[in-house]
């Protein structure tokens, strides 16, 4: 019998959870399902008979220590942050470990000890990163193995609200965390295009966008971070354009950029006492006065750019009828997440996006066969509130690639990223008959 | 016979030092300067029968303690970051201590310990912060004895080039710490205005300027950090507007902005290989390409605010010119540094400007013959590249301070700022001597 320790049972866990516990009797696995919560933890294992749930408490060494030791294979599915002192303990004790969350500087230095003691460290083994890594390179290397060269690669991705439970003006829900949505395009932006490194601050993270269609629906699409990484990554030494992006409803860009140039996404510096105040006096404080009324004064702030629907975006989260903070204080980015996250919350039978698209423009010249062109797209709906499509395309992967490596499908020890053909051709198949199933279109 | 030690002898410490050495004999001091480099010390002291230049090395901690534990008073002219360890060992050995930086949380958990001892940690006590502190409570405490209220101050600071030494379209030359400079604003700007607080992002705090006039020559004003400190500071409760700024000449702020906007003075990353790059290299990277030239592109990005003064400014640092970089990496903040360290270099016989102008509005209601409005102004002209008006500015309050200090014209211990009359009354009188004179306007 195998033991697998799942440490964290949040929202995104649902789908990871419940696809081991379906194939526990199968491969005689048992299940430990880890949270400080402990009914947290039992709502996840809901009882089943190779499976348990207790209370754990990961700032608590030897209770931590304890339980990793009774594993065979450990998943941290907490925020990236708290996986350090797990994978060290993992790692000392020789247990394989498995996280959804990008290869950190303190992973990479396990990497040696790893591989000398031939156990695993799994990561970014999601959606994004995760999905994105799988799908784009079973492109790229087949691409390149019918000598293809990749001269442009463009990759986008959203977890968004599916339009059957799109009731607000933003197009936008909360599937993950809230945080992130609030300070995203707060890193410098940084890509190659037509063979030129390319930065866009964030100050104009919001405006400079794309309009991506996929599948017959337009989104807007902002820069991601750092896409020079992906060169290496995903062995495009020769693109000239490299460019990851995020995709939000078309006009969400836009209303949101007005939030970013008042100052309402400013996470370096508290405001005190806001139990009493509105967001209306909130907005009024980031507005240079010149009329009377907020909405006056917000208008002459956009100026020449203001639209119509932007406006009704920020009317519809309650910031021109004195909506109260109730938070005592907070950042101007916490007290802005406060409100979306009543404003944005996911409904009981909300159903969940999440949308994917890569780009690649090939060079064929040494075999005309290839396409010079091809898109490769992936729509997923959410179920519900909690079987969301976030949970799916987070958990599936993660969990397929462990029952792969328990089953004896991939023999690999040390840092392993989904980039790998190993891990992605049988994780692709797999996930096809979840339906997370990618579409592609080559252009000759 | 009475010995001070003043550890660092840069730029701003000229002033000081020769005050300090003036008035030894006189006093029976002995002066030791101490920098890392003991040239630049030695420099400083010329000579000089009772003083000494040494070489310190103030991460040893040995060689720090011994020569604190041979003074009595010691001045650190370090940057603020740099004086912890030093105020620690000065409190500990029972030593008198002086700084112009602000008062650091750590400074003032050493309140406590100061007072027991009876030792003076005295800090604030330069320019901005020093005699802006000085000239604009002499002002308010009249003000308040006489039954007048402050309802309105705001007060503005440059350190700027002279006139008769402005041979550039940015009217700006360093004569001060280049560094904050180019990252100036990132801090969110707070202010009070007409009641109500305000705040101003990095994206628009170049845009949402004032124009100030201070003895008929007229400056842009941006404003600066928290000026909700100074409420407090300054006894200032009953005012409706509170507002520090910084000066530049008319049109910089424009033409900088275009700098922030582009993301030319983000700090946050850092780009590698720069050495073989030019600075037309670099601002291509920051714009969006439209067109073959840099120029037009530039064009294209500011739209339809460009404007022919502030694309001079650009050009004129070297921009369109294919100027290298030089330096192998950096953000964009440093290496923006290292080209305006080049071009906006105080040359021999340049001469710097100091500018400070406080505005009061005051309720004279219990007393209508005070009056409605006052502008204090202050203008000091440097004499040349090392008797700056900065380096004045900045050393002889310090200086004359620790001279009253000494000669027990002042008694005071503990944590202590030129807003206390014991400290600014005698200062500005001995200030005006040094051609340091503020002048002042009433309107009723």
């Amino acid at each position: 019998m195998k033991r697998i320790l799942v440490i964290g049972a949040g929202r995104s866990t649902v789908s990871l959870i419940e696809y081991l516990l379906q194939q526990a009797a199968k491969n005689n696995w048992h299940l430990t399902v880890a949270d400080m919560d402990l009914r947290l933890a039992e709502s996840k294992t809901k009882g089943h008979a190779q499976a348990q749930a207790i209370s754990l408490d990961i700032t608590n060494p030897e209770q931590r220590k304890k339980e990793i030791n009774k594993a065979d294979f450990v998943v941290s599915m907490l925020p990236a942050f708290m996986h350090t002192e797990i994978v060290k303990d993992c790692v000392a004790a020789g247990k394989h470990v498995a996280t959804a969350s990008y290869v950190s500087p303190e992973m990479l230095s396990l990497d040696d000890e790893a591989k000398k003691k031939n156990i695993l460290l799994l990561n970014e083994c999601g959606l994004d990163p995760g999905i994105d890594h799988a799908s784009a390179m079973k492109i790229i290397d087949e691409i390149q193995k019918q000598g293809g060269e990749i001269t442009s690669f463009k990759s986008y991705c959203g977890g968004l609200v599916a339009p059957e439970s799109n009731d607000n003006p933003w197009g936008y829900k909360f599937s993950w965390n809230p945080r992130n949505v609030v300070v995203a395009g707060q890193a410098t932006a940084q890509y190659l295009d037509k063979g030129q490194t390319k930065y866009i601050p964030y100050n104009r993270i919001f405006t400079q966008i794309d309009v991506i269609d996929v599948e017959g629906i337009k989104y807007d699409a902002y820069a991601n971070r750092d896409s020079l990484n992906y060169i290496d990554a995903y062995k495009l030494q020769g693109a000239q354009t490299v460019l990851r992006g995020t995709l939000r409803q078309v006009g969400y860009c836009r209303a949101w950029n007005i939030l970013v140039k008042l100052g309402l996404t400013d996470d370096s510096f508290v405001i005190k006492n806001t139990q009493n105040k509105t967001y209306t006096q909130l907005l009024q404080s980031f507005l240079p006065d010149k009329h009377h009324s907020v909405k006056q004064n917000l208008l002459a702030f956009i100026g020449s750019e203001a639209d119509a629907s932007s406006i009704e975006k920020i009317d519809w989260l309650g910031f021109f009828n004195d909506e109260k903070i109730e938070m005592e204080q907070g950042t101007p980015a916490q007290l802005l997440q406060h409100l979306l996250e009543k404003k944005w919350k996911l409904q009981e039978h909300d159903k969940d996006l999440v949308v994917m698209q890569h780009l690649f423009e090939i060079n064929n010249s040494k075999n005309p066969s290839l396409p010079k062109k091809i898109t490769s797209s992936l729509v997923v709906t959410g179920s519900d509130q909690h079987h969301t499509a976030m949970a799916k395309t987070v958990g599936l992967p993660l969990a397929i690639t462990i029952k792969n490596f328990l089953t004896g499908k991939i023999d690999l020890n040390g840092v392993q990223i989904p980039t790998c053909k190993k891990i992605y051709e049988p994780l692709l198949q797999e996930l096809e008959t979840h339906q997370i199933i990618f579409k592609e279109h080559f252009f000759s």
